[in-house]
């Protein structure tokens, strides 16, 4: 597997190893808005959208040319400006907003080359226009059965927040719509109440992810306590291994939201940080239940390879007991099979005897297993 | 088992995975008053009890009409009011109490979507009226053979402690009975004691339920060292999985008591400080036995491994030795069977040869295990 | 093993899970005085001595009537009075000395309730009579070959040192001894350096404690090595349990004396804190002796399973190479033993042909073995 | 394998112990000037290259004559110089540079033992021509399929850096290509940005190597859950040696860009700063995925373990199967082929009955084992 | 294994549990100069030697009359006195020093309680002579091929250091060559850096032993690779047994080199705490490497423990093929063994087609085995 082949904007975390960011060694860090180039495919069509609101106001631009809309003004009742853009592929929209809103050349380099470790930077300059505070999160979503991630980053500037999503497609929906209600908590407040908006949502967004694996876990758990198959042990390694990646995801974004919650910014609100520690709640209680399941999982492969030997121990008792006790009698048969001259073979009473033989032998060994609680 | 199967009230840890909280991802966080609707079956009725008291007075109302209690005034003796509301199906109630009391949104919504982790909060605004500090604790209680554990909600105010819990019944009889006695310590004191009585009693209740898991490790330890079942395994695995549980609930609440214990409220007076030092002593005395429970158990599991792996060279042992002595002399024994001509078949001695053969080829073997230590 | 059948003064660690304190939830934290009621048996006596002592003058007083010793001054050449109560079964005594003496409630209730965490707490108060530093600790003793465990409460006053007992019995007679000598450094001192050197004595009690679980251990590594018996493992598991045990108890210890010698105290002299330093580096030193003996009994339990399956890997190689050699054979001399008409029954040489081919047949499989390195 | 045998120059990290620096115990520590002696081989040259460049100009020099270059200033316009010293055999060249430089012993010793683990240390003294700040990094590439890694010790003036390799090769060709480029970010800024750059290069040097140990876990895995073959644990074992040791590199880099980042340094300017935040993002990134690896390979092992328990339990039940059914069946015909004189023999319908008594017991068997699920 | 057995001065790690220091509890601690009587045996003499000097002149002295040398005043020219006492038997010699240089009560019980815990002190007093800095380091030497380890205390004043050993021989040798050597950095700097040194050459004597275990491991690791011979895991376990102890003398070294690096003390001068910057990268490195030797050496039991069972799965596998294809046959050939009447007796060509049935059989059971991969 190497970086190419994993270069599909949602990666499915089942079965597959963390991505690795792709970096050509030695060259510029940071990138400059000339340095800029379309070094991705072009194909997939990139969606620009523009929402301003105020506290009684409320407008959805569907931008179509950026040019353009990054010329007008932006209306004079507008307290929030929220821009979303919807893929990477278009390296000129990425340029364009870098210039218009004098991003940092790092953080431009942060949204190009995914998947970057969640963080929050603050890039201080002279001047006003530009956005301050960047923050990069993991948006994990179910699609079917089948768990996606991608990468959001956020630029957050006094009134303005700009979003950068790999693909079309988020979990933002419900968002969407508090805004459009006039008088709603998210448009009584700024721009960093709609980042910690947007960031609840994704984190919200693991308790249904974390409910389909206690399901698996549950499933697993029955399985291996009732009917041990023979692949459960790679179901159960499958398990871990997701649990892994995902919380291998969870602990940067918790410090993330920490150190939002506690450092006071300049674009920060007192009333975002507040619900900020909800946020941070929340994802405490996320890596509380990951530990929890790792910790679970971890039991089960012990109990499972416990009851492996318990399973080995009855199998080789059955043997050990049939063998022990037939073994000596088939010798015996053996030799009154011998087409030597024999005593025995004169005395008419040596059949019986020779059962009788068997027999007693046969109930002392048993006898001797009972005693060592073999039977 | 989806989040639905296990929203009755009273949750049984044993045998099941840990509750996940129901959240509507994107949807706002914290609840203002005006949108908390009655979301919830309102079968079960809410009870609702006021204790007033001051050093030397002191009086209970159960409370039937809740918009009538919380228009009137408090009686002008009361120096500590302490209302408790059981239940959470009727949201009117649970909205008078919090329009009345300017509960904090974020407050409110932990309140509801149980479980919470437990977690100490302080909601600082301008407004005389409103509680405090908003504690959530979770309360454990053994009902029969079975733990039930219920989060408990607190918010504390100058003179005013409201209580919220998942269902009626808790461990709080005998401080009510201490709120009885005129002239008390706590009596004497003002609300944040009662708030430290409360969670005294939550943490104490956690001493007799240690003592019964106790019992359990030292019955299971006892059968594995002596006479082990087949399904001791599990057993052990269940308990495992219940200290897993219970330690994930005691963590935060050392974690609780601690910050209620060291940061200065000014809702706390400097009595009940000192007094919650010793909450915390116990909380660390109860961390600390559930870790050594949890050494404990790891240390059965690996004990009754080594037993089985020991068992498991002994029926070996057995088997090998049988089938190593036997094994030749069937072969014997056979040979002599075969139907060629043979010069020891003429021979008349061949037959007590054989046998002095046998004897001594089994006598050499036995010899040789003895020099290995297998017999 | 419920908390009853355990109330024995003198509880032997081998054995046994730990002790967990009585509680009754609910109940009132912190026993005021006039509470302290006879809840225990009053079978064995209560022994009450009383050292007064000066760099000069020394005098010992067996205590018989409490009530007038109470009443009487203290001599006033006397710099330090260290009064030490034996058994907690009088109540009556423990009421006089808390009342005399003004003990915080929470303390006296730590002095009753056994066992606690060793702990050392400060209760400020304006009154000039009361003992103002509380410490708990946990004296180890072995008697013969048990280990024996007592809690051990000290409160120190500005000149004097209150020392309660669960039992008779204790492993300071070297320093009654020490102050009986004129002019040592104990008898130069404050009651802050009598709380050291009683602290002193008993921390060193555990050195040869560690010399008892150190020959121990050392002899289950011999056994181990050189001839497993099959009961190694169960000593093997209780040494760890004790291990465990004793280092729960080692812990805190070294907490409590590490807050003594940190943090200057209105009752402890810079000397006393001095000299703390070095039983802090002794309770250092005890902490990783058991840790390395936890470490070495973990080493031993792998070396001893590793032995394990290198003994099942020969046994096994012993029966197959048995089995595979005769089991064809069998099956040889089996065909030959049948009672069709074949053609080598009529041919002479078929029994040493027979004969060939069988050692040709068992030379060849050991050839192979060896080949696999099985012989 | 003792330190002379691994002298050589670029150590494979693939299966081989850590490198341990060569010391003469009780020797001074730290090489004064005149101390610096040809203790090493002088068979391979030692190659000097400087550059220096300022905004808009810029120069390579290839030097040869190490006296006559260090006699000479620099040129007026260069705002930096960089002088890379490639090779350690040459001392006459070090002492050289040791003494125009005025390099502090201590770090001089750092730079001719190798390997020393990488740090980053400030020798303050008065002289102004002094290198200030001492760097010791460890430089990872790939060639072909091993792993090279080799010291680097970067000294850090106000216009100057030093770097000594200890072979020729590095990973900075594309920074040398950046430097070559005219108003290019690492033209515009000072020495510490040059540093900066270079510990860049080294840095994101590993995620290719990262990238080679993914695909390494990952062919593993697929044959561990496919189709394990003998040798697939010393390959995991190699596996997970070799991310120990590069573990063991990385953590000490990290903490060393994070001091660097941290802590301001009169050489340092802020920019380089800002960008080494960026650097040390990727070194977290580099042991997060480190550890996920190392997890994993631990995952790894466990499964297969797993899987060969799983596999024994299906080979012994196949042997047992067998066993039970045909042991017993042997004997019987055993005792049928005795040459005593039977009641059976007679009757000419014990065949049948023989046979049907055989298949009963056979099905009987299987019946049961059907039951206990072994079959 | 009591104390007593111990008492060796130079005691063996190799092969034997840690020592524990004999302490009468109780017992006072801290031995004033009055109390230092002869305890130990005077068998072996006291070796005292001083050496003085200064940049320019310098001066070795053998002692014999310890009362004598103390008597006379040290050399006005000498900067720095070094004092070294080798053996601990002759009290008297001991009581001397601590008269004279007025050795706190403490620090001489831990000179003489051998061992103690490696550690740094200050005992501060008003007086002008007392030595004020007290270090306790643990001395490491290979004497052939067995570890020696020995207790080293050092007394720091302002121009006086004095050294106790408990044996004659050390690794200060070339420290000596050092001191001989006029204007060399030692003889340059004061007391302080003569302390640097002397602990410098001790950690760095630490280098050669790792070197010692890293052979030592290669060549197991070898071992187990290629051809596991049955004493292998008791070589581990001895191995990882000396780990244990090496890296517990290691850790409390490098705390005490940290705390003398990092904490200014009047007798330390800035020179020497840079120097013992590098005395702690080396004692940083020397535990970076003990635990790498760990994490290998526990990598090395996992890998011949997974070894062990790939093979016994091989050996089970062999006996189960060879059993299931020969136990039905044998049975066959048993059955047409028997004595009763059959018609396949008087058939002709039931010879054949037994064989025929035979050699389909083990083909056909091959045939399944290899579908299986047991083949």
């Amino acid at each position: 597997m190497n970086a190419h082949s994993r270069t599909g904007a949602a990666e499915a975390l089942s079965g597959s190893l963390p991505k690795i960011q792709e970096v050509r060694p030695g060259a510029a860090s940071g990138i400059e808005h000339h340095e800029i180039t379309n070094c991705r495919g072009t194909g997939a069509p990139v969606a620009v959208r523009c929402i301003d609101y105020s506290c009684d106001r409320f407008q959805v631009e569907q931008v179509t040319d950026v040019a353009d809309f990054l010329g007008r003004h932006r209306p004079a009742w507008a307290t929030v400006r929220w821009i979303n853009i919807d893929g990477l592929t278009d390296m000129g929209v990425i340029r364009a907003f870098a210039e218009k809103y004098n991003l940092h050349p790092l953080a431009v380099e942060d949204v190009i080359h995914v998947p970057q470790r969640p963080k929050a930077e603050d890039y201080p300059t002279a001047e006003k226009l530009q956005a301050r505070l960047f923050v990069v999160a993991r948006m994990l979503s179910l699609i079917g059965d089948r768990l996606h991630t991608e990468q959001v980053s956020f630029f957050l500037g006094h009134s303005t927040l700009l979003t950068f999503q790999e693909t079309q497609g988020d979990v933002w929906d419900t968002v969407r719509q508090r805004i459009a209600i006039a008088g709603s908590r998210l448009r009584r407040n700024d721009a960093s109440f709609l980042l910690y908006a947007l960031l609840d949502a994704i984190v919200d967004q693991c308790f249904p992810i974390l409910e389909c694996y206690s399901d698996r876990l549950e499933e697993l758990e029955e399985i291996v306590l009732q009917n041990p198959t023979s692949d459960i042990m790679q179901r159960i390694h499958a398990l871990k291994r997701e649990l892994l990646l995902l919380r291998r995801g969870a602990w940067p974004m918790r410090e993330v939201i920490n150190s939002l919650q506690r450092e006071p910014h300049e674009c920060m609100s007192e009333v975002t940080r507040t619900y900020l520690r909800d946020v941070y709640d929340h994802s405490v209680q996320i890596i509380d239940l990951l530990e929890t399941f790792r910790e679970l999982a971890n039991g089960l492969t012990e109990t499972y390879m416990s009851g492996l030997s318990i399973r080995m121990n009855e199998i080789m008792k059955v043997l050990t007991i049939m063998g022990t006790i037939f073994i000596p009698l088939t010798f015996l048969a053996g030799v009154y099979g011998m087409n030597m001259k024999m005593p025995e073979y004169e005395w008419g009473g040596s059949y019986p005897v020779f059962w009788v033989v068997c027999i007693a032998t046969a109930v002392g060994m048993l006898a001797w297993f009972k005693r060592r609680g073999w039977v």
